[in-house]
């Protein structure tokens, strides 16, 4: 598929997520106020929605109703979400600019952020007990995304980031390796996956199609990680939304830092090479998924 | 039923509860170590287990099995490990010390109490996917749990709490009234609500029944903050393990600020006696409950 056409279905698939998560979230003039204006600032913030609709597309190539995977797919929103505002506090990352507007402790205060991220986390569970009628499905889904959150997943590779960034960075370049190896597989990856897997369970697919799509995923997600460190070298604050070169200030452990940007630049496109080929048996069905694989290198922001 | 034997029966209900959790969490020595000592040091610092011991004493009370209620019983005390975790970072309540000791950010840093409070409420909807196998339960358990914990239980009212202390008190009496009855039913009542509902619904107990337990937990709730306020006044950093007068100094809406101290203690009295008289429906085999409402407000920390 072109990049155009996947352009257009990402938008309106976008639409589509934010009008679920406009009904899934609590109003904002629901007392206490604060909290919720403070969750739909962060959530409505400008996300591309990369996660939430990577799980509806599989979903639907694997012959189900995306109806059945809003649910787990606005969850994974409300915790990617979660997941931004807590990196972004004072004591982890200390970052001013998300999405080009400030972070969610900027606009409201350390405390709020601190609890629109706590909070943004309990509700992405509640909204799939909520709004999943099948217990069975429900229950998978939260497997699916309460591991990927936890600390074999999105917050153990956070850990591992500050832990290794600045003068704790490991000396050997084997260590640093697999230490940044491991931020990434941790951080990055286990949305991804978890994306594609509740996409498929809610499509009742077979354990070889759900293998399929983790590979997938598991190239994708690190590919988008590659990129978004080489963003970080070469983007500007405008495209990016952010400030560039945070990465270089902290001294993290990155791609292009480590292994120098040609290899890092090789990397991404390897990895997109061996998605597309991880789809093969799907066929021409998977040309959307393919396309987002080359997106992911090629964005900009 | 007499304190002393309800306090050997809560001595050994809480070892079996910190049995499950040193079985729940993830181990100490699991990579990376430091989020899982920073959660380990917060779980096992000392807490009465409450919550827990009043969910599987509600389920054997219906006829239940308490071993079906050990993963929600573990998920409600991770939970509140984690508010009491994040109430007490520099942006919230700024504590230093709790239950005797140096509270998570003192003992290791503000990013890591931070994760380790993400990580126990990311955790805590883990264990029950992973340790109750019956589907439909798992997800009454989370629904309960989760909205006991969400903007409309413990998040909501810690928001309001901290709106309202200082110099940002309702003026008006009437207001602060309802202000501080909205904070006790918020931040404090919802896990002891929690507590009953699902140690019941694990025993598969009618809804005449799961209704009456829910009137004494929310009576008993209420008395329990009422008597936290007390103590706040009247107890001693030795019995309370955290430096009393801290909601004068913040100038926090309370009982007794509110509506002195002889009216505190004589709602806390008649909030057990309406407790008590919830059980009737169960006759003698509630006097564990009914004994559990009397020490909850005669405690000394």
């Amino acid at each position: 598929m072109p990049l155009a056409e996947l352009l257009d279905t990402l938008s309106e698939t976008r639409k589509l997520i934010d009008d679920a998560l406009e009904r899934f979230l609590p109003p904002e003039d629901a007392y206490p106020t604060g909290i919720h204006k403070a969750m739909r600032y962060s959530v409505f913030a400008g996300g591309k929605r990369l996660r939430p609709a990577l799980m509806l597309w599989t979903c639907e190539l694997c012959g189900g109703d995306a109806n059945l995977a809003m649910p787990p797919a606005c969850a994974l929103e409300m915790i990617h979400t979660y997941s931004l505002i807590h990196d972004d506090l004072p004591a982890i990352d200390d970052d001013d600019l998300r999405r080009g507007r400030p972070t969610c402790h900027k606009q409201f205060d350390e405390a709020a952020a601190i609890l629109a991220g706590d909070a943004l986390l309990t509700h992405a569970f509640i909204v799939i007990v909520e709004h999943v009628a099948d217990p069975s499905l429900a229950k998978r889904f939260i497997a699916e995304i309460g591991r990927a959150s936890g600390t074999g997943g999105i917050i153990g590779g956070q850990v591992v980031d500050i832990e290794a960034s600045g003068s704790n960075a490991p000396a050997r370049r084997a260590d640093a390796a697999g230490t940044l190896h491991y931020i990434h597989t941790h951080k990055t990856v286990p949305p991804f996956v978890a994306a594609v897997r509740c996409g498929a369970i809610a499509a009742d697919a077979s354990d070889a199609d759900i293998d399929a799509l983790t590979r997938y995923a598991e190239d994708i997600g690190l590919a988008f990680q590659v990129a978004d460190d080489i963003l970080d070298v070469e983007g500007t604050a405008e495209e990016l939304g952010k400030t560039p070169g945070k990465d270089a200030a902290a001294a993290k452990l990155t791609y292009p830092a480590l292994f120098g940007m040609a290899e890092a630049k090789a990397k991404a496109r390897a990895l997109v090479e061996s998605a597309i080929h991880a789809l093969d048996r799907f066929g021409q069905r998977a040309s959307l998924l393919a396309s987002l694989a080359r997106f992911i290198v090629e964005r900009k922001g």
